[in-house]
C-alpha cells in the first residue's frame, strides 16, 4: 500500500466511514505491514471506547444479547461495533435464518457496524488481530464496541479478556457446567449474565453461581454481580447496561499502573513482538526458500523441528546472537 | 535443569517411565528450555506412533470415544496415550462423577498414560506444546496417542489438526450445527464419527453430513468416511477403528514432501521459530526491565504498542537489522 493511499485510509476511518473500516480489517486479518502503519496513526485517536466481551458456551444466547445490547445503546444515541469471533455466531454466515433476518435490519443502521472474524493469518493470534480490529473501531469513533467469543477455546477466552468488560453467559439447566466452566471462563467474568432466565432452574444456577463467586474473590476486590436477562424479549438488558456502566466506573477509578492494566499492557505488547519478529524472518532475503527447504527436510525426518527452527531464528535476526540452552 | 538430569530424563522417558514422561510434559508445559533439549534427543525414536485427533462439540461424547477406543486398542495389546485438550474433559476435572470413575480405572492400566492439559505458558501456543506433548509420547513407544479437544475455538481446531488422522463428532439433533460447524471444523474432518447413533434423528444427520461431503472435495482425493457409534456401549468402535486403520494406509503411501505433510512441517516450523525468538527476547539482558517499562508506557497511553514492540524486535535480535514497513 502506497503512503498515500495509506493516509487516505487513515482519514477515512476517522471519519468512520464503513467502507474503510472494513478495508482496515481485511488488512488486519491478512496481516497486511500497511494495517501496523494504519494503526499506529489512528492510535492517538483511540482509548475513548468502551469494549464489551460477551462470551458463554454456544446455546447461551450471546448473538441475541450482543443484538439486544446493541439496540440498548442504540436508543441512547450510542454508536455500536460489533466483532463476532465465533464460528457458531449468526453473524459469521453460520446462521439460522431469523437472526440472520434481524441482525440483517441491525445492519443497514449507519449507527452499528458489524464484522465477524474466524480465520487468523499466517502470523496466528486472534486475540491479536481482534485487539487490533477493537483500535479500529475506538479510533473510528464507536462509543461501544461488543465482541463476542464462544466461552469455549482458550483462545476465546484470551479475546474476551482483550475487552474492557467481560460478561460471561449461563442458562438454568446448565448447572453441572458451571463446574465445568470454571477452568479458564470464569475467572475471566466481571459481570455473570443468567441468559434465558425465564426458563426452569433459573434460581438453582444463580445460587451457584453466588456461592462460587462468594468463594473466589478478585485481587481487585471487584464483586461481580449476576443479571438476569431474556434477551430475546429484551427483559434485564437494561439491567445488565448499567452492571457494565458501573463496571467502568470501577475501572476508570484504577490508577494507570493497576496490575490488571499492566497485565493486559504486557500481554498485548509481547503478543504484538512476536508478531513482529516473524515478520521479520518473512522479510528476510532468502527466508521463503529457506523455510521451504527446511519444511521438506521436517516433512522427510531428514532433520528435526527444534534444530530447523534454529536456523530460522538466526535468519530473523541476521547475525546477531541466538540464544543457548 | 543439569545436562546429566536431562540426559536421565530421555532415557526414562524412552523405557515409557510414566514419572518422567510426565516430568517431561510439565516442562514442556512451562516452557523450560530443557524440554527443547529433551526433545531434540527424543526426535530421532519418534515417528512411530498413530496420533488420533478427536474433537466435536461440547456434549457430543469426545471423552467416552477416546475411553472406548482406548479399550479398543488395550485389546489388542497396543500401548495407547491419551491427551485431553477440552476444558470440559472429564479428564481434566470438570468431570462427572461417573466418568471420573471409569477413567480412573483406565489410569490403573499401565498401557494407557493420561494428560490433560489447559493451561498455556508465557510464550503462547498451546497447539505447539499440544505437539510438543505427542513427540514426547510417540518417542516414549505409545503405539496410539488420542488427543481430544472441543471443536470449538479456533485454537482447538490447529490442535486437532497437529494429529495424524482427524475424526469429528456430530451427534444426531444438531442438524443445524452442521451448518454452523462447517467454518472450520468440517474441513478438519478425515473421518466423521455419528456418535449416540441411537438416538432419533440419526439419518438426517447422516444425510447432512453425506451431502456435505459430496459438495466439499478434497485435494487430496481422500473421501471422509462416514461412522455410526454408541460410543458408551462400544457399538461402531471397531469400525471407527478400521476408518482410522483406512486412513492411516492412505496417508502412509503418500510422499513424504505432499502438500499436507510440507504444510504441516512448515506450520510446526513457524510456531516453533516464534516461540524461539520470544524465548531469545525473554533471555536478552535487560529484556525484563525493558518489558516492565514498556507495559507501563502503553498501560499509561504513552505509547502505542506497535513502537513498544518494535523496541522490544530489536532488543531480541541484538544489533541484528529491523523490518522496514
Amino acid at each position: 500500500l502506497a503512503a498515500n493511499v495509506s493516509d487516505n485510509l487513515v482519514e477515512r476511518v476517522l471519519a468512520r466511514d464503513f467502507r474503510a473500516v472494513a478495508r482496515l480489517i481485511t488488512l488486519i486479518e491478512n496481516d497486511d505491514p500497511a494495517a501496523i502503519s494504519c494503526l499506529r496513526r489512528l492510535y492517538p485517536h483511540s482509548g475513548r471506547c468502551l469494549s464489551v466481551g460477551i462470551t458463554g458456551a454456544p446455546g447461551s444466547g450471546k448473538s441475541t444479547l450482543v443484538e439486544a445490547l446493541a439496540g440498548y445503546y442504540r436508543l441512547q444515541e450510542k454508536t455500536v461495533g460489533i466483532i463476532a469471533v465465533d464460528p457458531s455466531s449468526p453473524f459469521t454466515g453460520g446462521a439460522i435464518l431469523g437472526d440472520r433476518i434481524r441482525m440483517q435490519a441491525r445492519s443497514t443502521d449507519p449507527g452499528v457496524f458489524i464484522r465477524s472474524m474466524a480465520n487468523r493469518g499466517q502470523l496466528g493470534g486472534l486475540a491479536r488481530a481482534t485487539n487490533d480490529v477493537l483500535l479500529a473501531l475506538d479510533a473510528a469513533g464507536f462509543d461501544i464496541v461488543l465482541i463476542e467469543t464462544v466461552g469455549v477455546g482458550q483462545d476465546e477466552v484470551e479475546i474476551a479478556r482483550t475487552a474492557a468488560v467481560t460478561l460471561v453467559l449461563v442458562v438454568p439447566g446448565m448447572g453441572d457446567d458451571i463446574q465445568a466452566m470454571k477452568a479458564g471462563v470464569m475467572e475471566i467474568g466481571d459481570i455473570f449474565v443468567i441468559n434465558k432466565a425465564d426458563r426452569p432452574g433459573v434460581d438453582k444456577v444463580e445460587s451457584e453461581l453466588e456461592a462460587y463467586l462468594a468463594l473466589n474473590h478478585r485481587p481487585d476486590r471487584w464483586r461481580a454481580p449476576v443479571v438476569r436477562t431474556v434477551a430475546s424479549s429484551g427483559e434485564g438488558v437494561e439491567e445488565c447496561a448499567r452492571a457494565i456502566a458501573e463496571y467502568e466506573a470501577f475501572l476508570r477509578q484504577l490508577p494507570p499502573h493497576d496490575d490488571r492494566k499492566l497485565q493486559i499492557a504486557r500481554d498485548r505488547l509481547l503478543e504484538l513482538t512476536q508478531m513482529q519478529l516473524l515478520r521479520q524472518l518473512l522479510a528476510a532475503s532468502g527466508a521463503a526458500g529457506a523455510i521451504d527447504e527446511l519444511a521438506a527436510k521436517v516433512a522427510g525426518r531428514e532433520l528435526d523441528p527444534f534444530s530447523a527452527a534454529e536456523q530460522l531464528v538466526q535468519l530473523a535476526c541476521g547475525s546477531g546472537k541466538t540464544v543457548k540452552e
